[in-house]
């Protein structure tokens, strides 16, 4: 049993899609979250700089004794795992293995696409790992850079973003994938505009679901639950001014923000 | 006679629609450009992130022997100008001014159309400029935030940004401005859809423009043009990667960009 809690970072509020996941899937289990909104977006930054900024903001997140570390940037998690993994005692995961692992459980003709950021498709984290898991699936992969602002100013469902989406996944749709990985916090926001158009038999696969899941296992086999009998606590820290995050922030969570939230300064870590 | 360069700062690569037009009118002007891609866009942070980093900005360049600094940035002229004058001995301009003034003079019915960033929307900049030239003129403003994404991703002039500025400019023509603030460095880019949908009549002002035409008349009148026989240079530096830089900076620049653009660390200043 362990109470400490989890620590959750992305380069802004959209890894609170992934918060919402851990809060459904392991309701006992408190959370800091920071988002690094003073920064955002990490999708278009150089590997450098993503690499500094998740130090940076690993740093920021061990002030509060916490016992695993998540990064639910898709971005962050593509580009900088592997080159911070090792730096730090506490364990840290991103959201790409757990997810490639389900896609291609999921897969029945070997036909996996993947959207994501620049960077994330750049860094090429995804299909490195689906090849490592099955060397005969196909991977296509397609950078959808204009959703994150289309999500951010509320176009979750309209002719706009429809039209944008037709072009995005139309090479996917003509390589006939039969699994689609929504490789950035914010996609899962777009799914039933990204599901009427890839059509019904393909099935998509959401990050935030499949880490969630992924730790509950974890933690239960090797002992590391909080105790359900505990009152779980939820904190949030911003690096920019705290007025955007509750319209922001209740989007992603799909949930009203009650709970406490500071702004800090990052590049002091 | 005076051949230092010009400083120009803007949170990216925007700016460079404004060193556009400083190259045109005043060929024989060398200049230092600074955009600071690490931490761009600044439309959507708090007041005193911008401020922060504007101090920054104008730091790096005092390092050039500057004569002359213009914040081409709507958003950091909007919020930062005031905030940031008089903590430096050279002069230092935003585009709010000479753009407003130009639009004061243009509007026949007194009613003025602003576009820009929320950043620049909510700091009511350009509306305070106006009121003080002209109390009986009416601004109309309305925040376009797609519009910065867009034209990043090349969506110059397609059904998808003309279905965008149609909603954002809507209330403009309902409420007949025949003049409008082209208040962000990328919306020249956008000049024909925006035309198009306002119609022939409204007369579009482009802060870049307005911005070179106004240091022009200045340094005629205090002999702070360069020797016109001297030699103009052009250094470009950011705060990221320069891979971006020749794709984007062409396209702002509307010209080839064989100059030399270094990477720096904006932190340090």
């Amino acid at each position: 049993m362990d109470n400490r809690p989890i620590g959750v970072f992305d380069s802004g509020l959209g890894g609170l899609t992934a918060v919402k996941e851990l809060m459904n899937q392991l309701p006992g289990e408190s959370i800091v979250y920071f988002g690094d909104t003073g920064r955002v977006p990490y999708g278009t930054r150089s590997n450098q700089t993503v690499i500094k900024y998740v130090l940076q903001d690993i740093r920021f997140l061990l002030n509060f004794d916490i016992k695993f570390i998540i990064i639910a940037c898709g971005t962050a998690s593509s580009i900088a795992l592997e080159a911070v993994q090792d730096k730090f005692e506490v364990p840290i995961i991103g959201v790409v293995n757990s997810t490639a692992e389900q896609a291609v459980r999921t897969t029945v003709n070997k036909k996996i696409g993947i959207i994501g950021t620049q960077g994330t498709i750049n860094s090429g984290a995804y299909e490195r790992k689906i090849k490592e898991l099955d060397s005969e699936v196909k991977t296509f992969s397609k950078p959808c850079p204009l959703f994150v602002p289309l999500v951010e100013n509320g176009y979750l469902d309209n002719k706009v973003v429809r039209l944008v989406a037709e072009e995005y996944l139309e090479p996917l749709i003509a390589e006939q994938v039969d699994t689609l990985i929504l490789g950035c916090t914010h996609y899962p926001l777009l799914k039933k505009v990204i599901s009427d158009i890839m059509g019904e038999h393909v099935r998509l696969i959401d990050p935030g679901v499949e880490t969630a899941r992924y730790v509950k296992e974890l933690f239960k086999s090797n002992h590391m639950l909080a105790d359900s009998r505990s009152k779980s606590t939820y904190r949030y820290f911003v690096s920019d001014s705290i007025d955007n995050f509750s319209r922001l922030g209740s989007l992603f969570l799909q949930k009203q923000i009650n709970d406490a939230v500071e702004k800090i300064d990052i590049e002091k870590y």
